[in-house]
């Protein structure tokens, strides 16, 4: 019995997972089914609750093999105070869960290479990389303080890290490298930060493991440019919380196509999250518009690596590349030439060819 | 009299800085010739003293009507400890001249606009913003500390802001939005940090102050994102010091021609730092090829700025925008059907046309 949590998420995200869980229902072993349970996270969560993760729900999302998320929040929410903000729960989920590594890949698809915003002298050396972010460390989840101090307000976050959190995530990163091509950027701020010194110490220890790995620094200003100028260049880049947010937000964006970038969450048991990297969508919600493709991928990551269902996942994935050979597209990458689908044809064309 | 403080600087930065003191002196007001200082910081200081800048020769630059410098650093100087490296150099240097507002603008040339690396339907629609990074706050002068906790080390760094330091960036954004095409945005990453709440609660009061300027915020994860999408939005953007330090790299790239721009450092007094965005290219030092115009221009801004000279700014940067148009271009700008020139035939070239 596989357990599955869904967490159908704000905005055009319902939309989205619909045709994910289309995709997981025609792909399941008929005699041993999926088994799904719905959590509510998020804006619906703060509808229902008047809390982004009630307790419940985070042991429900605790008690599956693995979790589907499509995305959260909106502008309905916007003026809520910190602590019931829809992205207050994805917070606390990937806290309560442990998901402490967090997989962005960044690549271009042969088929919408246009959508690039780079040159083609650029996207023609090639665009494939995974960012991998330490997800449950650093500013996010540090101490947090304002206070009053002569007369005027101060603020202050801390940004921790200890040597076992940055040895898991970089275990992750050698790892990852290891099984793609062997080149693993870990991106700092050696130059001020203790925490980076830090990460460099434990990384100088690690490397002495992966000696088949090609490893070595960048700083993250550096790193931002690089991502910009030539990013044939990169593999693995491993790198601490928000740092990771930053570049992986300017990673996907060079691909131009962000509405198909699938994105997982893992932590030390086999339940991890799966999830689009994009956001909710909520100006195009209720009008089929959105791509379904990112959440449809992440099912696939999701088979993959948290159910043992590698063959089901190529599968998916196979199927998305005929899509895209055939030549459909929703809105957001739609081109010249090629044939406009809504999100529910979008779910029907990868059925179609599962 | 007017005094400039000269930090002739490490790897080829000697070779820019001295075109720019060429342009300085070919300006100058012969009756009231400036007086120069040099003052040693960075490598330099480190191999005099053994200190990347000695208090006596921060003395110098506080003496100073205005500094100019060229840029610091290299391998030669990598594997010193953290307090004798050159950057930690610059860093006391701002945070001694009290500089806490840093200028970067990001701008295409026209006659540069193939640089880029991004697409022409993207660069044409114009990309001319500016970065108002905060200085001298922040992660990079919070608190450090690393100590051993349950037999591990624990490192943190502490990311401070109080209001009054809010406040006095974001009027210099503000009035530099004024300034220009009157549109701000606010960088943070208010769903999570603490001292970007502050940022969000100070910039609101200041709002106020500017009706005239349409200010909005923006996350730093998409602010990103949309600097390589759609970097034509941007006018000003005003943040933080570690998100400014990144984003503004990442700005800079876009435009393709990095060794064209020039920055400014200033804080309550009119004495600023003016430097160039790039670093000091030790691996072509000596050769005659490093491109001085981000250097030259630094030294516009400086008049402009620092000494009340707008007319003698004016003056140079109109003649390099003529050695522009009439062809010529040092190797990292060069184009096929452009005329190469080394270091200092670009600086003759420039006082031709001054
Ligand atoms: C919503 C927000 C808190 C979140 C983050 O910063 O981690 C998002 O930007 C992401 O990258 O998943
Ligand atoms: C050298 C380094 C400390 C510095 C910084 O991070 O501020 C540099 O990157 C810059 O942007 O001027």
């Amino acid at each position: 019995m596989k357990k599955i949590g869904l967490i159908w998420g704000d905005g055009s995200s319902p939309e989205i997972m619909a045709q994910a869980k289309r995709v997981l229902d025609a792909i399941q072993d008929p005699v041993d089914p999926f088994v799904y349970t719905d959590i509510a996270m998020g804006g619906e969560a703060v509808d229902k609750y008047g809390d982004p993760l009630p307790q419940h729900e985070l042991d429900k999302a605790l008690a599956q093999d693995s979790v589907l998320l499509g995305a959260i929040g909106g502008p309905k929410w916007e003026g809520l105070p910190g602590p019931q903000r829809p992205e207050k729960g994805l917070l606390r989920l990937r806290e309560g869960m442990e998901l402490f590594a967090n997989d962005r890949p960044a690549k271009i698809w042969p088929q919408l290479a246009d959508a690039s915003p780079l040159k083609k002298e650029i996207t023609d050396k090639g665009i494939d990389f995974v960012i991998v972010r330490e997800l449950i460390g650093g500013a996010y989840f540090g101490k947090k303080e304002t206070k009053e101090v002569n007369g005027e307000l101060v603020a202050v976050d801390e940004m921790p890290y200890s040597e076992h959190e940055i040895e898991r995530i970089g275990r992750i990163g050698f790892e990852t490298a290891r099984k793609r091509r062997k080149k693993l950027v870990m991106v700092d701020k050696h130059n001020v930060l203790d925490t980076s010194r830090l990460w460099v110490k434990v990384f100088d220890r690690l490397k002495e493991e992966y000696p088949d790995v090609e490893y070595s620094t960048m700083f993250v200003d550096n790193a931002a440019m690089q991502i910009v100028k030539d990013p044939s260049q990169f593999d693995v880049i491993v790198t601490e919380n928000l740092f990771g947010d930053i570049l992986s937000d300017e990673a996907s964006q060079i691909t131009g196509s962000i509405g198909m970038i699938p994105s997982s969450s893992r932590g030390k048991t086999k339940n991890g999250l799966y999830e689009p990297i994009h956001g909710s969508a909520p100006d195009i919600a209720g009008q089929d518009k959105v791509n379904p493709i990112a959440c449809i991928l992440s099912a696939a990551l999701m088979l993959r690596y948290g159910l043992d269902m590698e063959e089901e996942a190529a599968r998916i994935e196979q199927a998305v590349e005929k899509v895209l050979d055939q030549g459909y597209r929703t809105a957001d990458i739609w081109t010249e030439g090629t044939t406009l689908v809504g999100t529910k044809e979008m779910g029907d064309r990868i059925l179609e060819n599962l």
